[in-house]
């Protein structure tokens, strides 16, 4: 009986699974207008027209599973790292902790992946991008990194908020964009891992950059 | 006979005209997969159910012409600019000359506006995003710009399309970002055109302050 129940509910998480997979998949190549719930049903070898609805209550339940996903990982990698105490870290040090764990997990993710092409649909869909934002805002690593830097940060308000949503526009999108190239000309596996890594040290040095430069401008 | 022809043509230009406004205030609001032709062309009070195929061949020649349309707008704007000759110019002033048309072309649109969210959702859709960096890199004077970088620029290749890249990046959603906020607080004009210019300021401080890392750390 046990027994039986354990294998409805494993049956039932691989279908989840493979219906996750299938969304993100189809979402990023095909944009998130071009695909049906239904179509990501029939895509995922469901039966069922009501697949998704089954599983997931309907299209946001399903986008927030994923996105809740890939938050889970990155913040696995996040722990994983050096962390000295935020209060203590260097501006470089803040954003190598912001981007990294980000970039180890698309290196985890292999190829072809289909994280960053949805990831950047989702922040620009008006009903869905808050998800974005909370799903990763969520995470206790980088809910303390922000705290940390809240509390210290003597300059606060608008000027600390745009530099964060440009350091967000760049780690949201660049990754999206490395993603679709390394789609499109599948490169041998080493060869891809080097391009992430080469993209998350420019990313570190570009919001490095930005973020002193505006500091620099508003004192 | 003539004054007949020209009736029709007019009132073809105004339903055109009509239904592409309504298309980008759907599409930036709702979102790109919220929106199918037939609610643009009920929204735009056409009673006939395919006059958005009528006028257009399908959704993506209306985009490309909601594309061009700004493009030739902002082309406007930055022919306005004193503008050095382009291998004269400094970062700062390429810079400048690539983000500040765009900025003013915000300001003319007044409050509301959708065209800034409707780029950001153009430019992340697989099938969509080839036509945004064309609509605007088709323009003479952004063309004369790169074109002149791209002849003095002794750091061609990967390194300098990573910039770009990046640059492109923030050129693009950090507007989108602000035009939702100033949809949301509805500020009186002169207020809304005081943030435009202060995000215009900031995007070359940031664009510039990024080039310059991203240089150094290359260098």
């Amino acid at each position: 009986m046990g027994h039986l129940v354990t294998t409805g509910r494993t049956r039932a998480a691989v279908a989840r699974s493979l219906i996750m997979d299938t969304a993100e998949r189809l979402y990023a190549t095909r944009g998130l207008a071009a695909v049906s719930i239904r179509q990501i049903g029939e895509a995922a070898g469901q039966r069922n027209k009501s697949a998704v609805q089954y599983h997931f209550s309907g299209r946001d339940a399903l986008i927030k599973a994923i996105l809740a996903e890939h938050a889970a990982a990155i913040e696995r990698h996040r722990a994983a790292m050096a962390c000295p105490e935020p209060a203590l870290m260097t501006l470089t040090e803040r954003v190598r902790h912001v981007v990294l764990p980000r970039i180890e997990h698309h290196i985890e993710l292999g190829a072809p992946s289909w994280y960053g092409r949805f990831l950047a649909q989702v922040t620009v869909e008006p009903a869905l991008r808050e998800y974005a934002v909370q799903a990763h805002l969520n995470t206790p690593s980088l809910r303390r990194l922000y705290d940390a830097l809240a509390a210290q940060d003597d300059e606060q308000g608008p000027a600390a908020t745009r530099r964060e949503d440009m350091a967000r526009q760049l780690i949201v999108h660049m990754p999206a964009e490395l993603e679709a190239e390394l789609a499109r000309e599948q490169p041998a596996a080493e060869v891809a891992a080097a391009a992430w890594r080469r993209l998350g040290a420019d990313l570190v040095t570009a919001v490095t950059g930005l973020i002193d430069a505006l500091r620099a401008s508003s004192a």
